[in-house]
């Protein structure tokens, strides 16, 4: 029997149409799973044209003794824990040279801690786009050491989405990048989606439409500037019709979003990093406070309903539309900007235009905008994409209609927490004399923490306050 | 010689200050720093009415031999690994009894850890004040076990700030629940601060007054419902001129904030907890935007000057004190439910009129208002502090000012961020029915994470993504 090229631990959802789309792509694959059945079912139901190039094993020896030297073994077990018990049944089994390969949500302070302890080459790998990415093409994010990358990245870029015939999957830095970046992808996610949520509420309650008005309205923006996955599903969302009772699908779904923690890990490492991240954080919250209905239903019977309905003419289709792509740049920019900070901080070297490449398509936030922020980011390097010219423009274009629409949705009542962060971090980054000065004269007041002067640039200056 | 009853550990600023608050209280105490020539020249200069009851020391033996039994020693190292090493160097000298308090600035995970790892009693206690609180009263927020704060409560006590009286010192729970409560505090502190930045900004910017006239605003407002430390030396702040130029400081005081990482772990303990605190979050993302500066410049190269000067009329001084106290509410309304959840998930029993009482004095976010959220988190407890009668009346009064202040600030380009993640969040948080459903819906469409139904609750519902 020949050996297999590659070898995956755990046939989960993920796992199971990774592992299918390896072989789809003409590579023999060894799998196994803890429950010995499931390996069983997975190979009996493999489809017959690619079947043979599946094999299942029963036992993790069987599994390796399957695999071609030096070894390569991709594990899809859920992060954490689970990663590790797997990794530390794996390593007496292997030789010196044979690599494993995290795929799974790993936070990527774990993976930097794995390839540290372990004397195994060890690639962390982010890949994005749910099951149906993994099944047909996802935007894969690797991060380790680069030769193990280049041991397996043929078949990497083999089952990648493609970008006009590119493939989504990238070497991006040593340690746990990958991971890294897959988490702020994650975090730009949260916030393109609550982005888009804000603009439904306006379309919902301020202008009052319907909900095929509203997918009508999607399915437009999706033809221009916005078009993306996420417009494109939000129509579907839109326009479905609940089975069971017939009404708009919308009105039927609990307004109490959940979260599985990769966006909370972006805003908990943009803090480490200094990096304003502004827009996802607004997303975040704006989850955790749709999860406590209790308080919003006790705090609606105190304070009355809102919003009021938006008065006619004060705010447009139109206007909703360019302040999603204002506030969408804007939340883009802050991703990018915390992903320089991130490159500096480990000495990751990021190419961050590889990375808007790797995002164009297999990922949840795939979108047409990500091809031109790559082009944007290779022109201006060093330059946040607002800097850039052609994002220059667009904010040029936009920032007044993101203003009309947060001051409108303000006045009435309708909250829009991620476009007012993102117009809010635009006028604080645009501003060359902010207000910051008043609170380093009060931090130097109550705990001499001193300051830098605007005359001369002497820094650790005190006020005189003997003297007050 | 006579015994001291309690011994202080590091005689830095902080440390200083406290154990000549401690001796000035009656009490005597035993010092001792790493470099004993700063221990020598501490007792030297301590003022001669009650330096008799200070007993400098020159070895760490000499300090445990000077202390009554059971003995309480207080660590006023640096936080991190100097607090471990001061602790290993510490333990093999003492008695099981002898109990070791913490009064740095740990992080409550590294409280919770040495609590755990030492068979030593162990406390952790918030000193909030600054070097000038804790010379003549700091807060005092304590946690660990109950029984050896029973021990050293007398001193803190004697030595904390009062209100009324009452000290301004408690055992707020196990653990690190007094190192926690100490960094909420600070993260609100931060909160507080830029709130006020951004009404400095309003005057200066929107409303073009000059420093004096400003002065004149905030000792004014401190005079009403904002009378507080903060606004106090806001007041003071700007009113001080400049010594070299004669120039009103606050032109002379560079605008990038510096941080030392308190109001940062807020933001992080907060996303831990998934408990919404957008303000806090908009104030560290507005220092870490204040300090690059670079950017900012470069920023306002492209987009233009903002912000544009308000029209007459549009916004009044007393809309901008309005708003600030609507802003200040809800912003410590959101760090008493981070308190609450925090409580819940560490089985803390946290008491947050306790907390507000302990916040009334000493501290730098003292305010007027906290006897007031004292009072009412007691009446109405279990509710958030906007959902108190109290509150919700002063929010009713204020909320129109917010959102007038905001949008107005919106149109004209002049970046308040706080303020507007303050009405944005109780604007999604006094909503019903928000807009999560389409977060939900485009959640269970590329990842089939399933939703509740609004009209029987069932959850783990699907939509017919089949057929789309």
């Amino acid at each position: 029997m020949s050996k297999s090229e590659v070898g995956l631990i755990g046939l989960g959802t993920m796992g199971a149409a990774l592992a299918l789309n390896i072989a789809e792509k003409g590579h023999a694959i060894s799998v196994w799973n803890r429950t010995g059945s499931k390996t069983t079912a997975f190979a009996d139901s493999a489809p017959d044209s690619f079947a043979d190039r599946i094999t299942p094993t029963q036992t993790l020896e069987d599994l390796v003794a399957s695999l071609a030297s030096p070894r390569a073994i991709i594990l899809m077990v859920p992060a954490g824990d689970a990663v590790d018990q797997q990794i530390e049944a794996l390593v007496p089994l292997l030789d010196p040279e044979d690599a494993i390969i995290d795929a799974g949500n790993a936070n990527f302070r774990d993976t930097n801690r794995r390839m540290r302890d372990l004397t195994q080459p060890f690639l962390g790998i982010g890949v994005s786009g749910g099951e149906d990415g993994a099944r047909h093409g996802p935007s894969i994010m690797g991060g380790g050491p680069r030769k193990t990358w280049d041991r397996v990245a043929t078949i990497l870029k083999d089952i990648a989405a493609k970008h006009d015939g590119e493939p989504c999957a990238e070497w991006l830095g040593d340690e746990g990048a990958g991971h890294f970046v897959k988490a702020v992808h994650n975090g730009i996610e949260y916030a393109d989606m609550q982005l888009i949520a804000e603009a439904y509420g306006l379309m919902r309650d301020g202008l009052g439409m319907g909900p095929g008005d509203i997918a009508d309205a999607f399915t437009r923006w999706n033809e221009g500037p916005l078009q993306s996955y996420l417009i494109e599903i939000s129509a579907k969302v839109a326009r479905a019709t609940d089975v069971e009772t017939g009404r708009p699908l919308l009105e039927i779904i609990e307004d109490a979003a959940g979260q599985k923690g990769t966006g909370r890990w972006t805003a908990i490492e943009a803090q480490h990093l200094a990096a304003p991240v502004p827009v996802i954080e607004a997303a975040v919250a704006a989850r955790n406070m749709s999860a406590r209905k209790a308080q919003r239903i006790e705090l609606e019977q105190i304070f009355g309903r809102a919003p009021n309905s938006i008065p006619q003419g004060a705010l447009s289709l139109d206007t909703i539309e360019q302040a999603l792509i204002c506030g969408k740049i804007l939340c883009y920019s802050q991703g990018f900007d915390m992903l320089a900070a991130a490159s500096q901080e480990f000495s990751w070297s990021l190419d961050l235009p590889a990375i808007a490449r790797v995002w164009r398509e297999g990922c949840i936030i795939r979108s047409a905008m990500l091809d031109d922020m790559a082009e944007a980011l290779s022109k201006a390097p060093n330059h946040s994409l607002i800097a850039s010219p052609f994002f220059a423009d667009h904010m040029r274009r936009t920032h007044d209609s993101l203003r009309n629409m947060v001051s409108t949705a303000v006045r009435s009542g309708a909250p829009v927490p991620a476009h007012a962060a993102a117009l809010a971090a635009f006028d604080t980054q645009r501003t060359t004399r902010g207000t910051a000065n008043m609170i380093q004269g009060q931090r130097d007041f109550f705990g001499l923490h001193g300051f830098a002067r605007t005359d001369d640039g002497r820094s650790d200056q005190h006020g005189p306050w003997g003297n007050t």
